[in-house]
């Protein structure tokens, strides 16, 4: 079977997001924010079917490792309650959605972060979608201020109560900023790829993987600048007198393959270990086009994969076995809604550019 | 010839560097800054010789474009009349390690940035260093601010006046930030890979450079994370509607080829036009150690360029005519060397690593 481990529910439905402006409507006015709207099974059948579900249908993806919308997290916004509440509603969406199509979508949450509170506070919110709705990991943000970097690196140990959850219901995280406030970056454009090459670089300063064997991230969007980079980092590791990363990180860190050209992914593939790639394509995402050098979708990366030539072996980790791996609740998840490994077809169907 | 557009003075006489650490004192107690120390001819022979000259040799490299450590620019640092002497004296010692060996080092300066004070008042130096030191072009600071990115994105009019000089003086610059004060990042792991990246996506988003069709700059550290990611930067390009960034950008923006292994700078040839690729390799720099891989320093990128495989009109355009191109006066700067285009000679030595 194939899994993507990278979606976003980019498409919930107008009343969500409605809801939201509402909400920091609210915070800003001083006002009590009104009652989430009823959304209804249709609204969230059409929000899926006709974007996610069709393009997953297209290229062959089974089961797509979902979570909401990163850009609309919006760690920064409003306070600790406003986030908390956002974050309760947004994770409960993703759980209707995996109800209503359990083969295709497991869920992975967002936490209600906020500037300067302890991520103690998460805590409870991240043992509520593992346990209560089952969920398999979650987004974390390392800069929940929305682009001024005012947390602590990831490395530090205010962030540990986090970790000891995480390895206690054995759940990675995926690090994944937000909307940015400063004008000097874009989201997608810079923001995303910088925060993926900070935390790389942040793992590499620190002992985290000492004190958290059994902790487990992935990078997304390719790793940012890793891979392109990975002499530097292999070089700046000797320089600081740190282990190598291949050693010291590459058991707790993790790549998707949201990397939209062919000469990307062979990058990747050619510098990271197998055992370290999760297919994944972000999609309905970050870029949206079709690409007119190849007149495919930028985000279709299951092209740039197969193309790879890797073989059955390799190519199973890929696109299964190491998602398994990374996400052990998924087998569960998986098992409850009737998947076998291998069992589900992997055909792509003929596509038909939106 | 074999130009290396991108080297750094990170071996400076260690008076320079006290006194530096001295005005920072005087200007935290409120006094006066010391006399900047007399530095002897021997003392710069003494502090290149053994390091940077040595290392072009060996690696056949004739002429190095060389300005101050970008690390230590620090313009963050006291407050404008801080950075503006740390930057005078910065590009007059680059001055005389070009005057001491004209055939090996043209000058890059450094400009007296400082944050929240208006570029206006960096075009000052930028005209002595180019019209009374012989320089030929400038490291630009997107960040003057040390991390915190409180300057406006590069294509906002207010960096205008400095382009207007940089057209008029017919000079490139390079984005360079310097040393981070935030400790999510580390300067050369990050924060500059991160800074290349932010710069791209800025010109992608604006008309800089039909206000300025000559305007012309280097993005180092092989464009950050650009190459890697070339996809999703044409991608983004034409979800924001804008011009793809071969037709848009490419005429205007170069990278440099600080990549520091070999599949790296394979997918910057593949990807990215010959035309716009100058060599570099940050040395004495960032990254200092021998590659166990390979067994030769991680910044011999020398080594990777020649085993791509380039036929010689390609090779000499990466070496040498894509640097006189980016940077014209470097023409008169080297006729003034005595040096005439390919007669230096570019056989590497045995390198003896260090």
């Amino acid at each position: 079977m194939i899994i993507d481990c990278h979606g976003h529910y980019t498409t919930a439905p107008a009343s969500h997001t409605a809801w939201r402006q509402a909400q920091q409507a609210a915070f800003e006015a001083g006002e009590q924010a009104p009652a989430y709207p009823s959304i209804s099974d249709d609204e969230i059948r059409e929000s899926i079917e006709g974007s996610q579900l069709r393009l997953m249908a297209e290229r062959g993806i089974d089961l797509t490792i979902f979570s909401p919308r990163a850009s609309a997290m919006g760690h920064h916004v409003g306070d600790e309650a406003v986030s908390a509440r956002w974050t309760e509603v947004n994770n409960d969406l993703i759980a209707r959605v995996v109800e209503l199509y359990p083969q295709h979508f497991t869920g992975v949450c967002q936490l209600p972060q906020s500037p300067g509170v302890p991520i103690e506070n998460s805590v409870g919110e991240l043992r509520r979608c593992v346990e209560e709705l089952g969920f398999i990991g979650c987004n974390l943000n390392p800069d929940p201020s929305g682009g001024d970097w005012t947390a602590a690196p990831l490395t530090d140990r205010s962030w540990y109560p986090l970790y000891e959850a995480m390895v206690e219901l054995d759940v990675p995280a995926m690090v994944h900023v937000s909307a940015v406030t400063n004008r000097n970056f874009h989201a997608t454009g810079s923001h995303y790829l910088n925060a993926d090459t900070t935390a790389f670089m942040q793992f590499l300063q620190a002992d985290l993987f000492q004190d958290f064997p059994g902790l487990r991230f992935v990078i997304p969007h390719g790793g940012g600048a890793v891979p392109y980079h990975w002499g530097r980092f292999r070089g700046l590791a000797d320089m600081l007198d740190r282990p190598a990363p291949q050693e010291s990180l590459m058991r707790n860190v993790f790549f998707d393959t949201c990397v939209y050209h062919q000469p990307g992914i062979d990058l990747l593939f050619r510098v990271i270990e197998v055992d370290n790639v999760l297919f994944g394509s972000e999609m309905v995402g970050a870029v949206r086009g079709i690409d007119p050098t190849t007149g495919h979708h930028f985000d279709d990366t299951r092209r740039y994969v197969d193309a790879l030539g890797l073989d059955a072996v390799d190519l199973r980790k890929v696109y299964e076995l190491n998602a398994r791996r990374v996400y052990p609740r998924l087998d569960a998840a998986l098992e409850r809604a009737g998947h076998r490994a291998g069992a589900a077809g992997t055909e792509r169907q003929e596509e038909v550019p939106a």
